[in-house]
């Protein structure tokens, strides 16, 4: 592919393709979607040697490219992760179909009856990184919404996504629905990202996976919606009213249970009445764990602290490293978020329900915790099922999104020859 | 103001302002925000010769600017149109407050408790035309649903808005909320709205209130987020399980009760079988009642109607006028208004439920009838109190869009010292 005109033809093809197959799998039912699912899963069985050697291709490719361990790490499968992908797709199949769902119903004087029911969003672009299974997980979420998926995955990982995506297209096929409602973007070429962030009117809503640098090309280019996290700047806050062991626990879990996540801890702020009546256990626990503790004031005079920066506050690490600082009290905690933070998760510590109702109420982050660890903020712990990523826009949808934020809703309103004065 | 820069540093000073006061409003009480209003509603009452004062000059500028006598009775304020605004205020403070309602809660195996909660969007933008009494009206809705407002409203209902607009503060101000909280752009530029149009970041969500050329444009040119329909270009499908006399008495009201809104019908399908069985009586009426009816193939033949040229379908008339055709069964129905439509109401007359059925599903309206008149498109007679207008978009937002659907949500999740494994 030459250039973005022959890169838009493509999307624009594609996408008429998507709408196609969009409209007839808004009428079709839950069980064949669930069926092609659970098609899709025995494909992946199936076909597991032809699947490692499309992915042998792509890992002599990497390594060719020179890519770094941890990269050649996340584009390997092997029987374990191929395992995972087909135990994934059975999830998603055994979740609540949630087409169709009435939201809330209702009746008026007039006589008319109105429902409020869920619908499928239409067309989902997906744009991610070197993961393959996303293949398999964006367009399993994507279809068990009744929505069309565009995938457009990473170029190291275009075999395997496509051995992966193989097996959801039979999937499709043996459920006979349309073959064109789970898509893969068939080139390597940058231009095709270009063309799908601007195809209004053929892709509905936008996902980015991958890093900040993909998700901020996306939220900055994008004329089509977006459902993105741009960083997890996820804050625990150690208020004077905490349970000194309660707190220990969860500020250790936090930022150590995994340091790679979009939910794990990156700044702790510590109220100063805490830390003089109950001393500094928190951050030796951190400091013992291995944990590089960045830490401003009073308590850069720690033994074993590094003194932090400016810029380590509002800093998402992804990283066995942690920014922390005193406050006076939950208002300036609140302050200290709402310039740093990035509306993604955020955790009080308090045995006091007034004070956690003031964090509750004053902060706009998707996610609020209190006693509790920030690396629930994931989906499945929400008990929501699988998700396609974590939202912190304001429209639409926010915190994880899962099947029923992949949907919008209509109004169907009955009446008996209803007439308006 | 000289140019587009100066727009923006206005505008920009005016979003922090607003973004300041959606901090407080987020945390005042339903009670606040109630007194507020009621407040508003007073100062109305009390200011009727400054207001009709105000409008007086408006009038002026627009006779002198020649504005048609259609435009200038939409402008023209009264006591009657005053009394109106006062009662919608009333009736916008008498709604449930949405901020803080818990849309649903669960428990997790984990121990966890957790909460989808109802909070405001944050900065809302409004960008209407001519009537000075959407000023009261998105005002109130904005605030009720906790966030701040940025209005700007047509070049010649300034000083007619302005007045509105004190009343607005003066309610926030007895109130101890911020005066900031609604805010109206003090100059007739153009360019202001070009810079709302790119305040990402400042405003949350446009809405415009106008022609198709203000909502054109700002679909086309916002970088924020947009509530709007471009179109109401409502179908009735008469199938051939209608009952007659039902069928008359909707489509006659569809297109006749009032013409100008975005509800009425502008395009009646009818089933040959129905057409071969029960004549002609639904085209007499509306020829009886002065209808122009713009007619395609058989019913072309008919007296007093006007054949159809190919651009009558898909049009919004917003007068007396309609256009119609025969077709053959649902399906050709569903095709028609899939290609021609608009997604905003579309009405079935059918006794047959899977032929209801098969409407319902297949079409992707916001908004869909059985047996009633698209007259009813309207967030007041859907029971959701006062709307700021009717959405088509698939994102966050579809139908009547009342202060409901202006907020959005949170998740609060509480543990006791709760950590993940």
């Amino acid at each position: 592919m030459k250039d973005l005109a022959e890169a838009e033809a493509l999307i624009t093809a594609m996408g008429q393709d998507a709408r196609a197959a969009a409209v007839e799998l808004a009428q079709a039912g839950a069980e064949r979607k669930y069926a092609a699912l659970i098609g899709a899963a025995y494909e992946i069985r199936k076909r597991v040697p032809e699947i490692i050697a499309a992915n042998e291709k792509d890992m002599e490719f990497g390594r060719a490219k020179g890519l770094s361990d941890a990269m050649l790490d996340r584009l390997r499968l092997d029987d374990d992760r191929l395992r995972g992908i087909e135990d994934g797709l059975r999830a998603v199949a055994e979740q609540a179909d949630p087409v169709g769902q009435v939201i809330s119903e209702w009746d008026r004087p007039t006589g008319l009856h109105i429902k409020r029911v869920r619908t499928p969003i239409g067309v989902v672009g997906v744009i991610y990184e070197s993961r393959p299974n996303v293949t398999a997980d964006a367009g399993a979420l994507a279809l068990k919404a009744g929505n069309a998926v565009i995938l457009r995955g990473g170029s190291e990982s275009l075999h395997s996504s496509q051995a992966i995506h193989a097996c959801m297209v039979e999937g499709l096929r043996q459920a006979k629905l349309p073959e064109k409602a789970i898509q893969l973007v068939p080139t390597r070429d940058r231009e095709a990202v270009s063309a799908m962030l601007g195809a209004q009117g053929l892709i509905d809503v936008i996902i980015p996976r991958g890093g900040k640098g993909l998700v901020g090309l996306v939220q900055r280019e994008a004329r089509v919606p977006v459902f993105a996290h741009l960083e997890g700047i996820c804050h625990v806050y150690v208020d004077r009213d905490a349970d000194p062991e309660k707190a220990r626990r969860v500020v250790l879990n936090a930022k150590t249970r995994r340091t790679g996540i979009c939910g794990a801890a990156e700044c702790l702020l510590i109220d100063w009445q805490f830390y003089t009546k109950h001393g500094a256990a928190i951050i030796e626990d951190l400091l013992a764990a291995g944990v590089e503790v960045r830490a401003d004031g009073e308590l850069a005079k720690l033994p074993g602290t590094v003194k932090a920066e400016a810029d380590d506050f509002g800093r998402e690490f992804l990283d066995s490293i942690i920014a922390t600082k005193l406050v006076d009290g939950v208002d300036e905690a609140i302050a200290h978020i709402r310039r740093y933070g990035s509306q993604h998760t955020e955790s009080i510590l308090t045995q006091n329900d007034a004070t956690a109702d003031r964090f509750f109420n004053s902060l706009d982050s998707a996610i609020l915790m209190r006693n509790a660890s920030t690396q629930f903020a994931d989906g499945g712990e929400f008990g929501m099922g699988a998700e396609i990523g974590i939202a912190t826009g304001k429209m639409h949808a926010r915190g994880p999104v899962g099947a029923e934020q992949l949907t919008t809703f209509k109004y169907l309103v009955t009446g008996d020859g209803t007439i308006r004065d």
